[in-house]
C-alpha cells in the first residue's frame, strides 16, 4: 500500500540507533505466523497457499465453497490435518458428486497438449462470472459512520501484529457478528464465509467488511456465496467495480476522512 | 492490513450522505487498473495473475528470473503480447535449455496419479530454499531515516490511487534509483527486479525497499536473484524472518515512529 511518507520520517537525533531483534524477540507474538497449507481433496492436491494457521476449519469450508469446489456445506465430510516439517497438509473428504466434478474440471484444465493449457484458456478459466446475487439495500449510513471503533475491538490478532487482514460480518443494525483474520486477504474472507456458513448465518442478515483493498477475486468469492454487500477500508480496483456491477453487489469504500463512497449498488 | 479505527470515524453530522460514484467517475484514473495476465512459455500456459498493466516487460523478465524459470536475462528471447476481451496473453520465448528444464519440472509436478500431486509433494515444491546470498552490510542509518519523503515522490501511480504496492531500489548513499508499482506485492518486486536486471544495476549497488509487509515469497524472490537487503514499511511474517536468516539477507522494518528494526543481518 502507499504510505504516508512523512510518518516514516524518524527524528534523526544523534542517539538514534537500529533496534536489533534477537531470535527470542522475533519468535515472540509480535510477528504474524505464516505457514504453507496444502489442501488436497481425496488425496489429490488442489492448492498450496500461505495462511495464518488459526480457524483452518472455517478456512477450508469457506475456500471450498467460494472456489466452487463443493456445492453446499453438507458436501464437506471430513478434514484430516497432518503437520509436517514444511507445513500443514489438509486432506479433505467431499461428496463423491463434487469430487467427480472437480476431477472433470482438472482434466479439462490439464488440456490437450499433455503439459498445459494455452494462455487464452487459462484466462477464460480464471474470469468466469457467477450468477448475480439477490439485490440488497445499502447499509445504513449511520451504522457505517460508527463502525470503525467496533471493528478494531474484534481484531484480536491484528492488534498485536499490525500485519493481518480482517474480514467482518456486521448486522444491518451495526452489530459486529464475526471477525476472521489472516496474512492473506482472500484467506480472511474465506475464513469468514466458512464461519458464517457453519453457524448458519444467512447472507442477507448483514454485510461484509474488509480492512483490505478490494480486488476482483473478493467480489468473485462473495458473488459465488450469495452476499450482497462488501464494504472495504481501502479503494477497489477497476475490475472489482465492474464485477460488483455485473453481480448486483453493493461495493462501498469507507474512507478515512470523507463520507462513504458507493461504487456500485444493487438497488 | 489493520487500520487505525479512530481515523475512520466520520463526523456524523446530519448533512452527511454517501458519495455516489457514477460510471464516469469509476472509469477515471482514481481507480487502479487490474487485469488478468496469462504468461505462457513457448505456448504452454504457466501462470495467470492479476497485474497492473504497466511495465510488463520488466514484470515478465523479473518473474521469469525470480521464479527460476530462466537462468539469466539473456535466456528471454521475445515476448509476444495479445490483448483479448478477458485479459492479456504474454507468450514468452526462452532459451531451449530453460524450456526443457521447465517441461521436466511440470512433468514432475503433474505426478503419478494422472490428476495431481499429493499435499506433501506440493508443500516440498513450494518451500525450496535458494542458495544463500553474498552477505551485505546494513544500510546506513541516516539514509534510512531520511528515506520516506523521497520514496513518496517516486510513487507516481500510488499517489493517485492509494491502492498500489511499490518496490524501490535505493543506492547506498540514499538515492532512489527506481520504483515499480503494482496491485500485487510480488508483482511490484518482480517488476523492479526485471528493471534492475535489464538496466544492469548490480544487486550490491544498493538495497530494496517495499511499501508492503514482508512475507516469505518476497525473501525467496530476493534470494534467488541475489539481493542482500530488504527494507519493508510494514512488519514481516515469522516465516519471512526465518527465510531471511537462512539466506543471509538483511531484513529491516522501517517503522512509523521508532528506530528501524533489524530482524536479520547478513554481516
Amino acid at each position: 500500500m502507499t504510505q504516508d511518507g512523512a510518518e516514516y520520517q524518524c527524528s534523526a537525533s544523534s542517539s538514534l540507533d537500529f533496534q536489533y531483534l534477537d531470535s527470542e524477540q522475533t519468535d515472540s507474538a509480535d510477528l504474524v505466523t505464516e505457514v504453507a497449507l496444502a489442501i488436497s481433496y481425496k488425496g489429490v492436491n488442489h492448492a498450496v497457499m500461505m495462511v495464518t494457521p488459526v480457524e483452518l476449519d472455517d478456512f477450508i469450508l469457506g475456500f471450498s465453497l467460494s472456489e466452487n469446489i463443493i456445492s453446499s456445506a453438507a458436501s464437506l465430510k471430513d478434514i484430516d490435518y497432518r503437520v509436517t516439517e514444511v507445513g500443514i497438509e489438509a486432506n479433505v473428504t467431499i461428496h463423491e458428486r463434487d469430487f467427480t466434478q472437480l476431477k472433470r474440471q482438472r482434466r479439462q484444465l490439464s488440456g490437450r497438449t499433455g503439459c498445459g493449457i494455452c494462455g487464452q484458456e487459462a484466462l477464460e478459466n480464471l474470469l468466469i462470472p457467477a450468477s448475480p446475487v439477490v439485490r440488497g439495500a445499502l447499509p445504513d449510513l449511520t451504522v457505517l459512520t460508527h463502525l470503525a471503533p467496533k471493528l478494531r475491538e474484534w481484531q484480536r490478532h491484528g492488534q498485536v501484529s499490525g500485519a493481518l487482514h480482517a474480514a467482518f460480518f456486521v448486522s444491518h443494525s451495526g452489530e459486529v457478528k464475526a471477525c476472521r483474520e489472516d496474512v492473506g486477504r482472500h484467506n480472511a474472507l474465506d475464513k469468514l464465509i466458512g464461519h458464517l456458513v457453519a453457524t448458519k448465518l444467512e447472507p442477507d442478515a448483514g454485510f461484509i467488511v474488509m480492512t483490505s483493498r478490494c480486488s476482483y477475486e473478493l467480489i468473485q468469492k462473495i458473488a459465488r456465496t450469495g452476499f450482497s454487500t462488501l464494504v472495504c477500508l481501502s479503494a477497489p480496483t477497476s475490475l472489482a467495480v465492474s464485477w460488483a456491477e455485473k453481480h448486483n453487489i453493493n461495493l462501498l469504500h469507507l474512507t478515512k476522512n470523507d463520507a462513504p463512497r458507493v461504487y456500485t449498488k444493487g438497488i
